[in-house]
Parts: C-alpha cells; sequence; structure tokens
C-alpha cells in the first residue's frame, strides 16, 4: 500500500513558485532559478517580484495572489519579516508545498518562536508541507529539480542511490560533496532545518516507497517526533533499506550547543542511542564514518556480518589491524592452516593460512595469489565479510595487482560484503580500477583504518527484534505518585519478580509475628509514600531477631523518621528474610517523554556509580541479547568467576531485565522502576531483588 | 660535537657495489641499478656479475675480490644462500656498508638465526654497517641515492624534511607515498629489517646532526635497543626534533604477530608506551595518525600547545567538535563575549564568540570575518593551536574564503600552530590554495576529524622532565630473592616512606610486649622470604589485643604455616598497629630488562585489577604529573569526594610513587617493589602502607 504523499508536492512539484525571484547575482532568488534553468527543470516556473515584468525572459507576477490556483510548491528567498504574509497568501493559492530559508525563528528568542508556531499552525491548516525555515532547501536528483540556492547540478544515480536527509543544511551540502567525490549517486538532499511543521521523520516515511533510494544518511540533532521516527525505520528496513545517522550530542557540551543552535530541548543522548540502534539504525560518529557507512550500504550486494576477514601483504600491517580491530570490537574469522583447504592451496608453502592473511610481496610476482585466496574466501562460510588492504605504490604495481582482484571479483556469485582500501593513501591509482571495483560492488576507501571502522558499525548493527509480550498489572485503584517499598513489591511479584519472603506489619505486634513467622535474623524497612530515603532516616535495620529486639527496632524506628521529617505518616514497616549478600547489580527502568520505556541494568554499587558501568536495554530484546549486553559491561570478569569464584547467574539477572521491560511495555502509568540493590548469586542460584521503587503517573 | 659517522657509508656512499648485478627487467640487481641510473648517481658504481662483461655500458666485475679497496656501501641483489659468503668477501675488501634484501634468517627458524648472528659478528669485527636481513633498502632524497629496487624518483625536501625509520619495508614505502602525496618533503627512507647489525637507534642517532631532517616518522615493531632509543630521543629533542612512532602491539594479537613476523620475542608494550611517551615520543596508533601528526610538526612553526580553538561555519559541526574533542580529551580554550573583545568586535552581533566558533555562512558575505577572527585568535594567550574547518565546496567558494584566510596567515609574525581542514572531503579546491597554505606553514588535512586527532596527539606529548635525584639504599648484605615484610619495610624506610608503627617480634615473648607497647589492637603477619602468599597460609591475623589473644594467635600461626608448607621456617612475626581503613590504592614497581625501572599507581582491590585501573609512570616524572596522571583514573572521582565524602590525599600518594622512583633510580639490585594495599587517607591526612614486598638481585 502506498502512503498518502503530501511531501511529493515538494520533492517532485511540476510547478514551482520563486517568491522573491530576482536577476540580480548572488541573490538567492537569482541563484533559486539559475538552479532550476541550469538544471533543465520542464515544468512550470512562477517568478515573483513585484519591482519587475520579467526575469531572463519569463514573465515575472507581481505577487503572490497572482498565482494560478494550485501551484506545487513555493519557495521563498525573502527576508524573515516577509515570510508569514507570503505563507498565508501562498496557502490561499493552494499551494501544496514551500521551502523557507530565512533563519531567526525558534532558535532566535520568543519571537521568532511564536511566529514559528504559526508557520506550523498555517501547515497544518492547510496541509501545506513546509521544509525549514532555517534550511538550505532540497534537491532531487532524480528528477533534476534543486529547490536550493546553493549552486546544483543534478546527477541521476545510476542504479540504487543514497538519500542525505539532514536538520543541518551545511552538514546536508557537506555530505552531499562527500559523496558525490566518491562516485555514489545521490537520489534526494533535504535539510528540514527547524522543522516548523515537517521534520526528518516525515521525509524518511516518504522515502520507504522511493525506488531510487537504498541509503538514508541523516545527520540529525534532534530528533521531533521519535515514535515517528522509529516507525519510519521499521518500514524501511522491512523494505531492505538502510538508515545510517550521525547525532552529535554525546558529550554534555554538545548537547547544549545544539540546543542553542535548533532552539530545541536536547533529548536524553544514551536513550535516543539505544532506541535507534535496536531499530537497527547504524550510528556514525563522524561525518567520515557517515560517508564510509553510506558507501559499503550503499555498494555492497550483501552487509558485512560477524567474522571479517583481512588480505594484506605485510606483516606490520597484520599486527596494526590486530590492533584496531580488537579496539573496534571487531571479530575477525578464524582461519588457520589446518582448517582452511582452499586458502593453503593458493598460497606458497612458506605463507601460513592466518586472518588478517598476509600473502607478503609474493602476489608481484604471482597475481594469482590474489585471485585465488580472495575466491576461497568468498565461498567460506566463517568469512562475513572480506577488507582487501592493498599497497597500491603506482600504475605498474596496479596494473599488475588490480586485474588478479577483478578476476575474482567481477561476476561474483556471492553476495558477501567486500570492501577495498589502500594502505599508502595519496597513490595515483589510475582510475579505471577503482571505477571498475566499484562497478563491481566494492566500496573503496583511502585508508584500512576507515574501511575497518566502517565494516566494524556496520557488523555491529542490530537485528531487529520481535514484538514484546507486555506484562499488564493491576493498577486500577493506585495513586499516583511515588509507591511505597512492599507496594511496589506486591504488584511487582504479579509479573513473576521475586523478593526476600516478607510481610507488611501495621503494628508492633504484627511485626513481632512476622519476624518469629520468618524465623532467623530479619530486615526491618519503614514505609510510605513520601519516604524516599529510608536509610537516611533511620527507616532500615537490619539483622534483627527476638521479640525485643524487634519492638525496640520498631519503637526506635518511629521515632527516627519522626524527628527526621514530622509530616511523613508511615503505613508500617517491611519485615523480610535477610538476603544472602552477592554481587550488588541495579535494574532500573524509566519511561522517556519522548522514545518511551527503556531498561537499564548494570553494576551497583558507588564505583559502580562513578563508572556508570550500567547499559541500556530496550523492552524486546531478548533474554539472550541482554545478556550478552551484560557481559559487554566493564566489570563483567566479575561475572564470569575471577580468581577461583563460581560465575553468577547472568541468565537471572538478563530475564529480570527483560520482564522489568515487559512490565513496562504493558503498564503505562509506571514511569520508573528502580530495583537497587539486586543481589546476584552464583549460577543457578538465581538473585534476590532486595529494594524496589515505583513512580506511577 | 658531531657523532662518529660510520652510517655515511650506508646513506652518503660515494661508491656503491651492486652484488647480483643484472640487466634482465625486473630482476632486483636490474630494479637496483636502473634506481640510481635514473637519480643519476655521480659515486662510482660497481655491478658485479660473473656472467657478464659489462652491463648497460658500465664494466661488470666477476667477482667481489675484484672491487677496489674501500668501496662505500655495497648492496646485496642475491638470494640468501650467498648472503654469507658475499659478506665476507666485502669485509675483506673494506667496504663500509652493506645492504641486505634477502628474507629467511631470524624470522625463519634456527639455522636462519644462526646465519643472522654470522652476519653481525662479521660487521662487529669489521665495523661494517648493515641494513637488513630482510629489508627493502634505503633512499637518501637529499642526495639522490636509491638502494632499494623499488622504483624511486628522489625528490629533495625543500627545506626541513621528514625522515622516515621503519623495520617493515613495506611501511616504509606506504609512508613515503603517503607523505610525498601532500608534498611533504622526505629527506631519508630507511628500512632495517631484521636488524641483525643496526637498528633503528642508530639511524636515529645519525639524523641528530642532519640539517635536512626535522621531524622521524618511525613504524617499530620491536625496540631491540630501548635504551639507546630513549638516548638518541633525547639528543633529538634537545636539537628541536620531533619523534612520532607507530609501533603496534596494544593487543595481544598483535604482538604475537609482530613476534612471528620479525623473529623477535615481544616486549612489554604498556612499558615501552610509557617509556617513549615519557621521553617526548608523540605515539601515532595508525598509519593515518603517524602522517597526520608528521605533516602538523613538519609545516607548523611552533606545535600545538593546550587550548585549541576551532573555527567553523556551522552550528552541527560545532557540536560534532565538542564531542569529539572530549572523546580525545583535547581541552578547548574558554572564549565568551565577555573576555574576548577582538573576537567579538570581528563577529556580526547575532554571532556569540564562543569555542569551537561558528561563524555561520556569514562569511559567504563578508569574507573579513575568517580575516579578523584568525588574527584575534593568533594573538590570543589563552589559545595554543588554531583549527580552522571550513566548507571547500567548490572553486567560487574556495575563491570567496581563502584569500580571506591567508590574509591572516601568510606573513603572520605569531609561531602558533594553524591547521586548515575542509569539512568536505573529496571537494574540488584549486591546488593553489593549498600550496598557498603549505607555504605560509599550515598543514592541511581532508577532515577535520583527522585534524583534530592528531592536534590532540601533540597537545599531550609529554615535556621533558629533570633528572631524578636518585634514593640509594643501603642494600650490601642482602641476599638475592624475595625480602620478607619486615626487612622491606625497614629498607624502604630509610626512603622515607611511612609504614604503620610496628616491630618485629621472634618469639611469642617479643610479640605480647611489642603488641603491649604499641597499645590497642594489632595485626600480626607471618615472616619469611619463601612466604609469598602469608594469607592463603593463615600467616595473617587482624585485630588482636591482650596476651592470652596474643599468644594463641603465635601459637595458631606457627601452626598454620607448618601444615601450609613444612620447609617455611619462619623469620618470626611482625606486630603492627591496624591501619585505619581508607581507599585501597597500589604502588609497584619493576626493572623491565629492556627498558629499566618503571612505576605503577592506581585502584586496588579486584574491581581495579579487572579494569585495570592503574597508569604507568616513570622515574623522573614529578609529583604534580604523578597526581595528575593519578586523576586520570577512571574511579579517580572516588578521591576528588563523592557523595559527600571529603577527598583525599592524592598528593601523598604522588609523593609516594615519586619516590618509589627514586628508589628504582638509586638502588639496581632492586628487581621489584609491591606496595599493596596502600590505604589512602582524607586530604592532609596521608596514606598507610600497609604491606610491602621486594624482589632483590
Amino acid at each position: 500500500m502506498k502512503r498518502p504523499k503530501i511531501i511529493d508536492r515538494l520533492l517532485r512539484p511540476r510547478s514551482v513558485a520563486v517568491v522573491g525571484a530576482s536577476d540580480k547575482p548572488g541573490a538567492l532568488g537569482a541563484s533559486m532559478l539559475a538552479n532550476l534553468e541550469r538544471n533543465g527543470f520542464d515544468g512550470a516556473i512562477y517568478p515573483i517580484n513585484p519591482k519587475r515584468n520579467e526575469i531572463g525572459g519569463r514573465k515575472c507576477y507581481a505577487g503572490i495572489e497572482d498565482l494560478p490556483e494550485g501551484v506545487d510548491c513555493a519557495v521563498l528567498a525573502i527576508p524573515r519579516a516577509g515570510i508569514l504574509p507570503a505563507l498565508k497568501g501562498l496557502a490561499d493559492r493552494g499551494v501544496g508545498a514551500a521551502v523557507i530559508f530565512s533563519a531567526g525563528f525558534a532558535e532566535d528568542g520568543e519571537e521568532g518562536l511564536a511566529e514559528q508556531r504559526e508557520i506550523a499552525a498555517i501547515a497544518e491548516r492547510h496541509g501545506i508541507v513546509v521544509e525549514g525555515p532555517n534550511c538550505l532547501g532540497c534537491v532531487n536528483h532524480v528528477d533534476k529539480v534543486p529547490l536550493t540556492f546553493v549552486e546544483t547540478r543534478c546527477q541521476p544515480p545510476q542504479g540504487p542511490g543514497i538519500a542525505v536527509v539532514s536538520q543541518s543544511g551545511a552538514m546536508a551540502a557537506v555530505l552531499a560533496t562527500m559523496l558525490q567525490s566518491r562516485e555514489l549517486g545521490i537520489s534526494y538532499t533535504v535539510s528540514t532545518g527547524n522543522e516548523a511543521a515537517s521534520g526528518v521523520e516525515d521525509y524518511l516515511d516518504w522515502l520507504v516507497d522511493d525506488a531510487h533510494t537504498h541509503v538514508i544518511a541523516m545527520i540529525v540533532e534532534h530528533f521531533r517526533q521519535p515514535r515517528a521516527f522509529l516507525q519510519a525505520v521499521e518500514r524501511l528496513r522491512a523494505a531492505g533499506k538502510e538508515v545510517v545517522l550521525l547525532h552529535p550530542g554525546r558529550s554534555s557540551a554538545a548537547r547544549e550547543s545544539a540546543a542553542t543552535h535548533t532552539g530545541a530541548m536536547a533529548g536524553d543522548y544514551k536513550v535516543m542511542r539505544a532506541m535507534v540502534e535496536q531499530a537497527g539504525v547504524v550510528m556514525a560518529e563522524t561525518l567520515e564514518e557517515l560517508a564510509d557507512v553510506s558507501e559499503i550500504a550503499v555498494r555492497s550486494p550483501g552487509l558485512p556480518e560477524a567474522g571479517a576477514a583481512v588480505l594484506g601483504e605485510s606483516g606490520a600491517f597484520k599486527a596494526l589491524t590486530l590492533d584496531l580491530s580488537e579496539e573496534l570490537g571487531l571479530a575477525l574469522a578464524p582461519l588457520g592452516n589446518a582448517d582452511s583447504p582452499a586458502l593453503r592451496a593458493a598460497l606458497p608453502e612458506f605463507v601460513p593460512v592466518s586472518n588478517p592473511l598476509d600473502i607478503t610481496a609474493m602476489g608481484l610476482s604471482q597475481p594469482q595469489i590474489y585471485t585465488e585466496t580472495i575466491e576461497a574466501l568468498l565461498v567460506d562460510d566463517r568469512v562475513g565479510a572480506i577488507l582487501v588492504g592493498l599497497i597500491q605504490t603506482d600504475a605498474t604495481t596496479c596494473a599488475l595487482k588490480f586485474p588478479a582482484l577483478l578476476k575474482a571479483l567481477e561476476g561474483r556469485e556471492s553476495s558477501k560484503a567486500v570492501v577495498f582500501a589502500g594502505l599508502d593513501e595519496g597513490a595515483e591509482v589510475p582510475r579505471e580500477w577503482l571505477e571498475r571495483l566499484r562497478s563491481a560492488g566494492i566500496a573503496c576507501f583511502p585508508s584500512t583504518e576507515r574501511a575497518l571502522r566502517a565494516i566494524a558499525r556496520l557488523t555491529h548493527r542490530k537485528a531487529k527484534v520481535g514484538a514484546t509480550p507486555a506484562a499488564p498489572l493491576p493498577l486500577a485503584g493506585l495513586e499516583a505518585g511515588t509507591i511505597p517499598e512492599y507496594r511496589a513489591k506486591q504488584i511487582l511479584a504479579g509479573a513473576g519478580i521475586a523478593f526476600p519472603e516478607g510481610r507488611f506489619a501495621a503494628s508492633a505486634d504484627e511485626a513481632v509475628t512476622a519476624a518469629a513467622a520468618l524465623g532467623g535474623r530479619v530486615a526491618m524497612k519503614a514505609q510510605a509514600s513520601a519516604l524516599g530515603h529510608k536509610s537516611d532516616a533511620g527507616g532500615v535495620r537490619l539483622g534483627l531477631a527476638g521479640e525485643t529486639v524487634v519492638r525496640e527496632a520498631w519503637a526506635t524506628m518511629y521515632e527516627a523518621v519522626s524527628a527526621y521529617d514530622p509530616t511523613i505518616a508511615l503505613d508500617g514497616v517491611l519485615i523480610e528474610a535477610m538476603g544472602e549478600p552477592g554481587t550488588e547489580m541495579i535494574v532500573g527502568a524509566k519511561r522517556d517523554p519522548e522514545w518511551g520505556p527503556v531498561v537499564l541494568v548494570g553494576f551497583g554499587g558507588v564505583t559502580a556509580e562513578i563508572l556508570g558501568d550500567v547499559t541500556l536495554i530496550t523492552p524486546g530484546e531478548s533474554v539472550d541479547a541482554i545478556a550478552a549486553a551484560i557481559h559487554g559491561l566493564a566489570q563483567a570478569p566479575l561475572l564470569r568467576g575471577f580468581r577461583g569464584t563460581p560465575p553468577r547467574d547472568v541468565a537471572a539477572l538478563a530475564r529480570l531485565a527483560e520482564t522489568v521491560g515487559r512490565v513496562m511495555e504493558g503498564n503505562d502509568r509506571i514511569l520508573e522502576i528502580d530495583l537497587n540493590p539486586v543481589m546476584l548469586y552464583d549460577e543457578g542460584q538465581g538473585l534476590s531483588v532486595l529494594d524496589a521503587l515505583m513512580l506511577v503517573a
């Protein structure tokens, strides 16, 4: 089913009005017209300028009111002050889309923000697609329609292309230059600026059905419609397309800067990152990576999978590659003499099979080594991607090596990702060779470092997760606010989360009975919604036994809490069997206002807090995937058994985190859950959740 | 004073013999001769080939024995089998240097290793410089002497050049290609291969006095003469030259691979890295970085110092730069409207002063903004380096922006490092602009990411440290081996290291007296050289008081140790006042067989062991520098006061580490010191070294 295509009127217009058309060189309206002319736009063009009768031989309209009804798109090449009246006029003439270049709206204070809201309201009321304000416009390279003042020569992509969708106009232009210099086809370039009415999400959605776009390369500073973005990504992925994202904000300084720049609040970067990666988006951290990853994604018949193989010609390069692979967490396929007969047969006797494979300089005298080793790697099921890292030297050397490579690669049947990289960046490589490699679906890199980074990013992208079976709980009747521990535990137990055996006591007598029933030493914890920090208030006593001790503890605890805050009325006291000591972990969850629920799991305690040794997962990740994420924590060796201690029950911790995710999915009212500490025991012995807090809307 | 220059005969020969000369295209001996011809070598050339009378019009000699006496250098373009006889013959003819291309020596097993040792012996006996075996030779670009079979066109550097010194011949060639493609002048390229007789250290030493070399770019897999290397670096640094090093081995896989490849044992990478960085070497981690750092070092009149400033034209770029700077630990100079009048005056009103400075697209219409902001940054003392990151777009845009840059940069008086980087890699930039920037001492980068990485590497390089006042201790009479705690503490106390008050007791009676004299609760620790793990053997008891308890502990301890290992005879027991609990740290030292003493300081305990939260320092680093290194540890926030706890006495810990360094410097017999745990107390309260082990040669 095709989606509604109102964006067609912006990106595939048959008629374009230029408000503020001009013939003054350098004026936006002049550059805009020149772009349409240069690229042979064959739809109707309506220049508007009250001071001219004609511009460059075209009839010029005095005002917007003179436009015929139903022009597809208007480009507003006028200063900010004129934008709102012009947009209203365009709406009256039934124009379908508008491009607003001017800045000075939401990013410029209250007044600008109000005007931007007015733009949004007009767009909403009339169903107009508005690109901007504060943007550089858009270019449809496929149909050669450049709606931008930046001098543009549209180059329709040969085959599946890359769409550039960026909030920053400058970065969209930068990325387009980078991609075109690598002879990569661009389908569309869209810069969304302040996104008054339509954002990156809307364009993504439109691109799902576009046959000319295989990869979307994005630069985003703040997602304004996170849920819509995730839905668009899901549809793109289902259509076999890849989304690559560069999003500043790893540092707090960058988040502040982005907020100032875009006039939008910075969201929670880590939550955003967990959610988009979980959706299958590939994150890039630099412009280089964004272009590099996009190149592999658009050129390669299949994407890199786990188990890269690297072919090289030098021992030092092999060692450097091992270092970088470890740093990047890029697993190399284990290849050896004993288990790789085809590679063994392809190599001279004195060259051992290994990965990276160092064929030495022998390829210069026996170029068939390149052909035969690559052929062997292409059919080796252990190998999920191949990087060929060659010393190019000069045209003579290239003429020896490249034909041997191409013999293995041109017309190959395997869809395995193959990437080429030169070791000696800047070497003079005759264009022919790179063109032939590219035609054969091989991304070509100027350095092996960059190739390895891009391969690692693509290898680490997450597979689609299944739907989450939600765990709805009976919350009706629960008041909004912090839920005290004993109530939170009662509720969460309904989802199958196990807590230490315990009883709620509303009086000292009940406490004595409860302690006796539990037997052994018990913990006593004061309970009230308003009591957020029990320990600070003297509301926690541990290791108690016997009636006298319990009564004394009851009295002291009530006194202490009253002294701490006389306004707090305790519900009573939770009496629990003492938990056995284990490794102190935490599991938590919150409902991000933009992205929805996210679950946190990691190490507890002060050291962990400093190290931030936790990981974010999203509801729907499998128990195995969560266990793998836990094993990726810095202190994970503690859980695997260290210095003779037995391994801890990581599977139980993963199940707990998965359950918490299902609880968040099944209960919209739950805003936060905090299970801290969770004592994790030896393998097979499970865990014990000692404390539980819940915040309910 | 000039150093002896036997390497002159290799790198500046006036006569060259080619053993295995040939006129068969592709033969090493033919390529070698062709290189000399192509580059117009005007010294004497002696082709040697028993089967020819002349080659290419030159008289050909039948054998080495026919050479005149005292030829400077012979290149051995013959298979391995002929190398040893040839080298002996050359020695007899008084040849000064030999280049050996053939492989199959130390890297190829016992027999090859024996032959390589014979090469070394001949070189030593006759004072011959031998390059290789298993190398690609060397090129003197200054005097146009290529002693390699790789097709070479010597390009004498204009001004100070870069010398490439690499163990790997392939990497030397790769790096040379990279540097030349950036129009950087190379003075010499030397590949040392297996280093039978002369290694990278020897060539470094020779380069100290070479006027054509300002930077040495190195690729090394294993330093065979670490001390000589450090000495050469010291002399190079004193001569104002920079050393940039790429050394694989961060990963254990790379270390194993390098050992296989070079036939040399892999050293301790972390120790190597600590030592060379302390000597002022700049470490690169990839080939890209090696070339990038070298470019800045050779072009820039001064090197980047702390406080980089970044000039850009886009808000998204600003945010990306903040992210990457934080990741790289690159401190940006704080610049604001209030404190930067010159920048303020250079900018339009709506553009705030900040760093990175986003001048927006205003530079397109007012190019003087580039000129004036750069001029302001050049004279701003807070700014230690300037990165100009511009969107190049096309020739028209370049013609607007570059003249404005050059106006500020050409003929400037400041020696501050300025680096240029394009954001849009691959944009067509007319060559003229880059040439003028380079002539003005500006390194030019294809991406800002790479420029930032290289600036960070150079900013972080260490300043030269002063001499270390050694702390000699009275070790005479001490037997070699593990020194038990009580003796180690007595000895180390002589260097001013403070331990808990304690007394050694040789009998139960003495123990009782000692405990009474110390008062309060005491620790008792069994003492014997052979008792490495006191706790495991039941040799540690804590918190004891009173005669009965002490006597009981004495008896139990002797029994337990005897049960643990009947061969251990205890010297007695150390009775110590109980140390107050603090943050558990460790300080250690070892004498690396190759690099000498190195000191370790960091967090103790199991978590720290897993995280490896320690840092290596070298004797001679100041207390302040050590404190800074401690503050760089992952868990350092614990030491700065966390959640209301007071900060810990980091200065005391730094002083302890510095003292341990002086002890290592002053006492060659001490192989290892292990102070673990060191309890660190609140600021001003110092620390307590609870246990001490020492290994003495």
